[in-house]
């Protein structure tokens, strides 16, 4: 998907929402578990149920791989069963050296037809590199998480190469990979428990989409992630998993995950008409 | 398995090798493409031509991981096949929030029943912690990888939270990691292009064994790192992938494959005799 296809989606849904398919066995609810899949069966439900309310899917990789070899195959019928219009992201959070990096651009780009995956920066570009290499196939980088452990080493001062440590190792791996591809192919996770962050951050990539995790669950404002993150177009993709997904877990679980993606989308209309008229 | 056991291997058979398992089905010999599980097949009798000259295996879970399902059921057979004696590395390179790795540990620790796992540090504690809960299974954390890459961010001069800017990330890495588990249950990649980082290390953490990649292929010195690199307990796995594996692609594969792996065991007999006496 090109950025101007997932902006166009965005001002036709008045949403920048993305819905994180964080699906897990012991979760759902208790009538679907007898089902040959249920995995596939609770996402085919919370797909049907919050498709015209969203932008995005995310399915976090870790839930499916789990389950071992039928994982993948719910992965592999949930990806499938989108709405071929909205971007697909696989929470994979890989990174490896080139060869194994091709790999793993292969089980996602080509066995799985996903629009993007989350990547870890810390081996470098040459572990990013293969997974730019198709058209249309966005790397979505890891800055500044949303987990405590973020202040671990993201948030260590660090050089730049010039004798600068005004900056945070977040910000340097900013500054250095915006280089290593076009705002068309790359995206930045940016943890929405650190809202004064974004300023920072938009000050190194005005242009390119953010992909927020923690609204919801982790804590997360929409109204100063909006205020402060928000470009010309959007620029934004705010995930809710569990908010969404796990809303209820009785027989009315769509319904619910329905009703709690309206409540978010609806905010969200008002942060596009107010930020981008 | 514990440091001891594993100890207690290397001393008893002259070895500190670690065999890579990047199983490539365009790269192995073309009489085993036709078999039912020619990746497995392929597994199995590199394991029988070299267990009694290795004390680890590592499949790289992208190989396997790109295959789809099938991949995940020939990446099952081929630890089941794996004697139970040797230490088995899933090479995986995962890292996620909380919750999330709990996930990826359920997949490599009970699904499929690894002694360890490599992991990604840019998450911090709280993404590794997930992987120390059992006991005996182990964190392989990546600090200085073999790539160029590796220069992006790793080399980074980085402050340690005492203004003191004189180290590396990887350095800080270390420092900061080694107390969130004992040499009982974490080591530390080290990549064998830049020995003279080796004596660095060593420095942070004396006793921890470290896995050093890029012996062979990406043209590490054996002798420099053994050198530099070997404490008390060996504490050093060094693994080779491409020139064992890929040593013939006839059908003396499998023959080539134990010579060259021989080659490499000597040469490693010699230093364990010279440094351990």
């Amino acid at each position: 998907m090109t950025k101007e296809q997932l902006f166009d989606q965005i001002k036709k849904k008045h949403s920048y929402l993305c819905v994180g398919l964080d699906t897990d066995l012991q979760k759902i609810p208790v009538h679907l578990r007898d089902l040959e899949d249920p995995i596939f069966e609770f996402n085919r439900q919370i797909i049907d149920a919050t498709a015209d309310l969203c932008v995005a899917y995310k399915p976090n990789i870790a839930f499916y791989e789990a389950l071992g070899p039928k994982g993948w195959i719910s992965l592999e019928k949930t990806l499938n069963y989108i709405p071929k219009d909205i971007f697909t992201i696989a929470d994979a959070k890989r990174g490896d050296i080139g060869n194994t990096s091709e790999l793993y651009a292969r089980a996602f780009f080509e066995n799985l037809n996903f629009d993007s995956i989350t990547v870890a920066p810390y081996m470098g570009e040459d572990s990013v590199k293969p997974f730019l290499l198709k058209a249309d196939k966005w790397v979505i980088l890891l800055a500044l998480t949303s987990n405590p452990g973020s202040a671990d080493f993201q948030l260590l001062q660090t050089d730049d190469g010039t004798d600068d440590y005004s900056r945070c190792l977040f910000e340097n791996v900013l500054s250095t990979s915006k280089s290593w591809a076009t705002d068309e192919q790359l995206m930045y996770v940016v943890g929405a428990t650190r809202p004064d962050f974004i300023q920072r951050v938009r000050e190194i990539v005005p242009n390119h989409f953010l992909l927020v995790p923690g609204v919801g669950a982790q804590g997360g404002n929409l109204a100063d992630i909006s205020r402060l993150g928000m470009n010309q177009q959007c620029g934004l993709l705010v995930n809710s998993s569990r908010t969404i997904i796990y809303a209820s877990n009785g027989t009315d679980f769509a319904e619910q995950a329905r009703a709690a993606a309206l409540l978010i989308q609806q905010e969200m209309a008002g942060y596009l008409s107010r930020y981008l008229g």
